[in-house]
Parts: structure tokens; C-alpha cells; sequence
């Protein structure tokens, strides 16, 4: 049974403020509460889940002893953001970073105020499927914490390293590690070769990468197009990038 | 002024059934609405605009003459599904593909059953910027006049053929052209040389391809991952395959 004030502390949580206030936030569905229980990617608070996902995976997930509330269908669904909640929403915990990243022999991605939840949460998604671990972004970047964000990264979201951070002072501290910005008229991208380190810089939607950044950028390069569009998603965008630039081997 | 009877025909045009019915799509916003009047993209029936843009833009464009429907902002806000409508939002006719659509010496996209609106809407603008010209779909593709599909294409929606059509006869009949599939387990994609001609298909967002075409393609392939992602976003594993297969020389 849910009370009132339950619902109403559910439903604040879609505000940063409210989630910065409480160090929470909320994540829903079967995929995605499962896994960041599984993978204990983050710290349970309580999980609000119908009889069936109960009977489910109750008995399978660890950790979650005393912090199910058992809800009724029309109750999931007053509580959750998304048409088709399924079966579950949970709260967590928000993570801390604790160490300073290491930017050394690894490709880091660097989101200049990425406004889109939707676009952020799946460039979280993209980079885990490439093997990306740090994510530094400027703060005026979407909250990762953003329910829409966290829904898009299809369970990505705990896996990644992101930190909010002074872009530009952050470069200028790593002079050593090249600075590669995603343009719309630089070199071609397919002329870049597989990088083993360096930060690929990508800008607001609408904007682009502010001027700061764009003026440290070692290389600017673009993703050549033959159509009309006049420019790329730049989830879709991202994706190319990492899957032109990293190789494993 | 905006009647109570206008509100409820545009509210009613987010469905399809009434899409269909009256054979009319909206769009909203600057961007997409004033490029569809000005390439002409779509028969125009009616604009409901600001007095903002009427000042700036209806002089401008052609063809919208005793079309406009002045209304203040707050009328707009109540006819737009989008947060910020921004100024404007048009009724246009839905376009009629006129010709048998010929697939030789062309890329050309099969979309099996693709079910997100803003992935659609975004696969139809990448798409434009790699120069396709034809996107078939199966009849369980989610509707390319949905309002989320129109609005995440960016104004490419006119400028692209797209037919929703048996795939399965559809590609049987077009037996000497290659058919390409996007599945998680084939040829690494980096291996397969840039294409003149082909079928691309791309699967649905949980379920992937179905039997029937997996069974027909020549050649399957896949995007290579390097982290712990289980999947790609749909519209990023279609921007990075146009990326890798699509060359202009």
C-alpha cells in the first residue's frame, strides 16, 4: 500500500532539486532496476514492485532484504514517470566518485553541455558498448541522474565513471593528452586512425562546442555526409565517433 | 482565436487513426515547419502562428496565403505536445509515393518492425545526411506521421521516400540485390567493404530481426563492442553502419 506522502516523495524526485536534496533517484522497469541490483551498481533504497516481480526475483537478487513494498498495478503506475512502468521502479542511491580519473591510455568523452536526457542517456549506453570508462561533462549538462537519462541507459548508467566538472580547466590540467573536437567542417573523420588515448569533444545540440573548448582542440575533424540533413543527432553522432576511433586490439 | 472544435481536430491528429482519416500530419516549431513550406516538402493546409512569426516569416514563405491562423501563445501551448511549441505549428497533407521505388545502384534501408518514435525520426535524419534515398518498412513500424517521428527527423521527413510494405515479398522479388542484416553475432561490420547497392535491414529495438528476413540475407554482420553494453540504441547502430557502408566516391 502506498501513502500519500510516499507518492508525493516518488514524484519530487523527478526534480534535481529534490533528488540533490535526498541523494536519490529513480530508476524503473524490470532491465534496468534489475540490473543495477544485480551488479549492486548502486545502493538500494527501497523498491516499490508488484507480487509478480516478487514471486520473480525476489528470492534472487541480494540485498534487497526489508526494502520491498509491495504495489498493486494502479499503483506502479501512479508512481512512475514512463506509460509502461513493468512491474517495478526502485530508488537508489546516487554514487559517489572517489578517486581523480585517470585520463592516461584510454579515450575519455567530454559533453559540452548535452541538454537532451534522452541523447545523454544513450551516449552513456554507446560508450559502455565501446569500452569508454570516464565521461567528464560541463555543468550545464543534463543531470545524469535525470529519470529519462537513467531510462536510456538501458542499465549503462553505473558502469561509466561521469563527473560534472570546469571543462576547460580540466583540459588545460591534462596538456599532455590530445584534445579532439567533433565539428561540422574539420578533417574527415575516417582520415583519423584508432586512438589509444585522448579526450573526443562533443557539443550542445543546437550550439555546438563553446569557444573555450573548440581553441584547446589538437584536431577537429567531421563525420562526412552526402545527403541534405544539415547535421547529425548527436547521440548518432557519438556512436559513429567511438566506433571510427576505438579499436581493441 | 482558436475554437473549442479546432483544439479538439489538431489534438486529435496525435493519433493515427484520425492521421489517416483526414490524411493530415502537425508539425511543430520553427525548424521543421518552415523548412517543410519552404522546400515545399508537404502540401500545407493550415498554420497556427504567433504574431512573432507572422512578423518574421510569412512574407517570406510561398504558398501559405489565407492559410495562417494568428493565436497567442497560450493557445498554442494548448494545442502542441511539445513543451515549447516555439512560435508555430502546421497541418500538412500526407505525402503519396507515386512510383515503384527502384532499388538498383542505391543503399537502401529495411526497417523490420522499429517501434520508438524518436528512433525512427532519427534513422529518417540520418539517413538523409548519408544521402539515402529509400527507407521501406515493415506494416508494424511504428507510423512515420507520429508526432515524435516528425519532430526528431529535423525536417528530413519530406526528403526521403519511405514505403510501408510486405518486406518479406518485397525483397524476394528484388533477388539480385544484396541484403545485408545488423544482427549481434555476424562479420565484424569494419570488414565489409562500402556498398553501391544493398539492402540494410535493421531489426526491431528487443526483438531484432525476424526469422523470415534473417533468412534471406546474404551477409550478416555486426558492430563490434569492447565494454559490458548488452546492445546499441537502434538509431546509433544505424548511424554507425550508414557511416561504415555508405561512400560518395
Amino acid at each position: 500500500m502506498l501513502t500519500r506522502s510516499i507518492i508525493k516523495y516518488i514524484q519530487s524526485l523527478q526534480h534535481k532539486k529534490f533528488r540533490d536534496e535526498h541523494n536519490s533517484f529513480i530508476a524503473e522497469g524490470l532491465k534496468v532496476v534489475n540490473e543495477f541490483i544485480k551488479d549492486n551498481q548502486f545502493d538500494c533504497k527501497n523498491i516499490y514492485a508488484t507480487s509478480e516481480w516478487i514471486n520473480l526475483y525476489a528470492n534472487n537478487l541480494p540485498l534487497i532484504r526489508g526494502k520491498i513494498i509491495e504495489v498493486k498495478d494502479f499503483e506502479l503506475e501512479k508512481i512512475a514517470l514512463f506509460s509502461s512502468p513493468n512491474m517495478v521502479l526502485a530508488e537508489f542511491r546516487k554514487k559517489v566518485i572517489k578517486a581523480q580519473i585517470n585520463y592516461q591510455h584510454k579515450i575519455t568523452l567530454v559533453l559540452d553541455d548535452i541538454q537532451d536526457p534522452g541523447n545523454f542517456g544513450t551516449m552513456i549506453r554507446t560508450a559502455d558498448w565501446f569500452g569508454i570508462e570516464n565521461i567528464i561533462c560541463s555543468g550545464q549538462t543534463v543531470d545524469m541522474y535525470n529519470p529519462k537519462v537513467v531510462q536510456s541507459t538501458m542499465a549503462s548508467l553505473g558502469r561509466i565513471n561521469i563527473e560534472y566538472i570546469d571543462l576547460a580547466k580540466e583540459l588545460k590540467k591534462n596538456s599532455l593528452i590530445k584534445k579532439f573536437a567533433a565539428t561540422l567542417n574539420g578533417h574527415k573523420l575516417e582520415d583519423i586512425s584508432p586512438l589509444k588515448e585522448g579526450f573526443i569533444i562533443i557539443g550542445n545540440e543546437s550550439k555546438g562546442i563553446s569557444k573555450a573548448l573548440l581553441e584547446m582542440a589538437d584536431i577537429k575533424f567531421t563525420i562526412p555526409g552526402y545527403g541534405t540533413a544539415e547535421s547529425l543527432n548527436a547521440a548518432v553522432a557519438t556512436g559513429i565517433i567511438l566506433y571510427s576511433i576505438v579499436r581493441n586490439s
